[in-house]
């Protein structure tokens, strides 16, 4: 991880995508993301191919200072490097003595990005130093930081506000940073009050009266954040700063989605490599899933109805040309323009999606009409295999002929019955235990064990059945748990989505289970995880 | 009903603030408005001030032409004048003669919103007629309504694509309708591929090529149809087109509360009668309940988290001035600054959030300090108050001396015990069973039920066991259930955070409960419910 500078893009480093879903976007109400959640948002959002990832505030979070030292360790990037954001100097300290300025060093990401405060009504009355001081405060510790071989960019906070204010001191404290070796000043709209054709002009004024680079980002709470964010770019910014699904305080940020869509789309940059553009629904989805936010199914771009028509007066003209009633084509975002439960229910897309995952459906057509039927029935009724690649391949090879067939037809361990008890006792203690009657190895067989909660009094009376069956199954835990209540459509109930991600150490896989009832959601899942694993058991490495 | 002109707002007729939630908002998937839904919403958007109110489509679809009948008997408006949409006459038929022009006559709306294809390739593709006919169809069905009476708008479908294709045949269809004595032409973005510097510059074209007064209509494909409809009013437009809540089709339309939020306090247009803009928030919220979706918390100038702070290095700051902090005052929309509680914030922030609550810390020191370590030391845990603010009153409510002592200290029922059993029986089918053990109203009470899960199970043999001791209890309801499995800390279990929204038909309020047995965590947040309903049910209205 020792790359400073973004690959990947053919724009290079002449353009900066750059995402800060996991520092400001985790500002939104709601958010709270496990460093593993973290860890995997950035592996998505370098497969999309973003320049750079702020990954968090060291030494200000504890549990941002985690993920650096584990992005060091286990992150392995293709395109973007990752960010530090951190705060400039405290007044009365040097540089060099700062503990946050030094947690920022010991991140060891090769990106620090620092606020400061650009209005001067900021620096008196909330810093309370004199402009003199602030200026100081900046040059210092960029100077610093670019001294001990760090790249840095410059958020300079309420810019826009601080600018029309007092334009002197915002465009001062701008070139503070570049004295001290700032790369990037990036103009943050923090409030989010900005409109887009006064934002353009104060770029272009911005950009004439500072040698510096410029970036931009922008807050949505005049609903323009996508706007302002494309027309600084079209007024001289070369580096625009997103979050995912526009995740943040208040009404958000500029969403990384449309703001790359539109960019790619509308003004033909080149800012993400090639193939990335198409990855744009897949990865906003499973971004949402990880959020534990549902995805805005009216998103622009990437929503699942963002090309989907309902208008009588449209849907005889479309098929006649698509393209005069769609602003694109939707496939070069990756979405498309069928009203559709997600992206996966066509066959085009199930049979590339069964070739990712060892099964060819290509040369069995009746086998993928039925793997398309199942799936849209099911994703009708809730389920989801967007973020569940286990089920789905079990799945699909349920329905075609193949190697695997003998584990499908003959599963490691056949449900007889199972009950769950859970007692909240007069001394109040909470006991959950678990009973369950499988099939296993030719016999019947019947465990009971406790555990924290019903899922895991289930899986512990499951393991304890089948362990003498099974040699491989101490090495499989259960890796992560999520559960999604689903509204029901009108006139049903509402059911429980269940992801289940397990591990054997040395892969890990996921599998999805819904219900009405949480537990039979969870026992779903759990059981698809098992016979994922003995399939995979029996096959040659 | 006879009103041609717009009265109330300041600007008169010299500025147009429509609204067309009732015909394009109604496209969005998921909305299905009665004609008594379509009545209360034009009686929310009198109420707020809008000067037109697009009814619907008579003639075309039958609940339309209904809901125009019943306006005529039924709805009197304050502010707004109701307009029929409609399509121009068939190509050989002649205006008088067109029954859907004779329906838009028939609506008795003093206003007529006629739509026609602007652009040549949807002209000679999708209509298959020549320019000059299309011409003729857009004059003479203008000329006809307008000497019928009626004043005429012209919706130019597809503008902008078809003036970026062929200039010419897009300022010929709004020439004829000039021609035929329109009062506006408005240029619609139908398949919302605009971005707003482009946009600006045409509506400034097309202004100085005709002398047709403007109007903007903008779909949010690129997220940027708020920014469009105000670039294009800056550009000249004085007629813009929204819906509510920017409800539509695929990402929808122009939101009617982000576009008058910002022509309010941006631009400083009084485009909506005195109090009007204080009403923004209560009515996109009744507009939204009446659409059947849950208001977007997000929302620019409306959403309950639209001025909402989480950070812990801005809450102490907002103290001192929170016009520093955002970018307007939220009760000039009706809005109010939430503060979000959150393990980042500290004294400043909670005593803030008890004064929203009603809550007074200021005085009572040693009161605060118990508060904010019972917070700390739950947030730990995984429980989060920032979305649950009746458990967090009650929290503080147990710390302070006050009026409500009462019901906190003997409250409405106390738990012995309960015991929930889940079946997954040899048959396949899954049964939930729970059984209470109360003390209520000084009884000794048990109580058994099924549900559809172990929390709907639990939640129905509590409310079988109480419904004798609390009139109340059948009002109230659980309108939403949230899950969220929080990760372990090192050494730890996971733990399941639940949210439970509850209703009594009147308001909604939201608790939490946090333990490692997902049922447990749920029956804590259930009794926080009562408990809550219980305190209010006492304190004087």
């Amino acid at each position: 991880m020792t790359r400073t500078e973004p690959a990947g893009t053919p724009l290079g480093d002449d353009f900066h995508l750059y995402d800060t879903t996991l520092r400001d976007g985790a500002q939104r109400e709601g958010i709270s993301y496990s460093v593993t959640d973290k860890l995997a948002v950035a592996r998505l959002l370098d497969e999309l191919g973003v320049g750079f990832i702020e990954g968090g505030w060291p030494g200000a979070l504890p549990k941002d200072t985690e993920f650096f030292a584990r992005a060091a360790e286990e992150l392995v990037l293709k395109h973007a490097v990752l960010v530090a954001f951190g705060s400039t100097r405290k007044a009365d300290v040097a540089a060099a003595e700062d503990a946050q300025v030094r947690a920022l060093l010991d991140s060891a990401a090769p990106v620090v990005t620092l606020v400061a405060k650009s209005d001067r009504r900021h620096i008196e009355r909330a810093l309370r130093v004199d402009v003199d001081t602030a200026c100081a405060m900046v040059r210092d510790t960029v100077s610093f930081l670019v001294g001990e071989g760090r790249r840095v960019f410059l958020d300079a906070e309420h810019f826009f506000d601080g600018y029309a204010h007092d334009p002197d001191t915002a465009l001062r404290v701008l070139d503070a940073a570049g004295e001290g070796g700032a790369d990037v000043a990036v103009l943050c709209d923090t409030n989010g009050g900005q409109l887009p054709l006064r934002l353009a002009e104060t770029v272009r004024e911005v950009a004439a009266r500072t040698g510096l680079r410029l970036g931009i980002h922008c807050q949505d709470d005049t609903s323009c954040a996508v706007a302002n964010s494309i027309a600084a770019v079209q007024a001289g910014a070369t580096h625009v700063q997103c979050t995912a699904n526009g995740y943040g305080e208040r009404a958000g940020n500029a969403d990384l989605f449309a703001v790359t869509g539109n960019l790619v789309t509308k003004l033909g940059m080149e800012v993400l490599p090639t193939g990335g553009a198409a990855e744009l629904t897949r990865v906003s989805h499973a971004l949402a899933e990880i959020a534990n936010i549902a995805p805005d199914t009216h998103q622009a771009y990437v929503g699942a109805s963002a090309f989907a028509h309902k208008a009588g007066l449209h849907a005889s003209a479309i098929k006649v040309d698509p393209l005069l009633y769609n602003h694109i084509d939707p496939t070069s975002v990756g979405n498309d323009m069928r009203v559709l439960v997600t992206e996966m229910a066509g066959r085009a897309s199930l049979e590339l999606k069964g070739r990712e995952l060892g099964v060819d459906l290509a040369g069995q057509p009746t086998a993928l009409t039925s793997a398309v039927d199942k799936v849209k029935r099911l994703e009708a009724r809730g389920w989801s295999f967007e973020a569940a690649d286990a089920s789905l391949e079990l799945l699909l090879r349920r329905e075609v002929q193949g190697p695997d067939r003998d584990v499908l037809d003959e599963p490691p361990f056949v449900l007889e019955s199972y009950r769950v008890v859970l007692d909240h006792r007069a001394d109040g203690e909470v006991i959950s235990e678990a009973t369950v009657k499988v099939h296993a190895g030719g016999e019947r067989v019947i465990a009971t064990a406790e555990g924290n909660g019903p899922v895991h009094a289930l899986d512990a009376a499951l393991r304890k059945a089948l362990s003498p069956y099974l040699s491989w199954l101490d090495t499989v835990e259960l890796a992560d748990y999520k559960v999604r209540i689903l509204p029901g459509h009108p006139g049903t109930d509402a059911v429980t989505r269940v992801l289940v991600e397990t591990s054997d150490g040395q892969r890990e896989w996921t599998t999805v289970g819904v219900h009405e009832n949480i537990v039979e959601a969870s026992w779903l899942a759990l059981c698809d995880a098992l016979v994922h694993k003995a399939m995979r058991q029996r096959q040659p490495a």
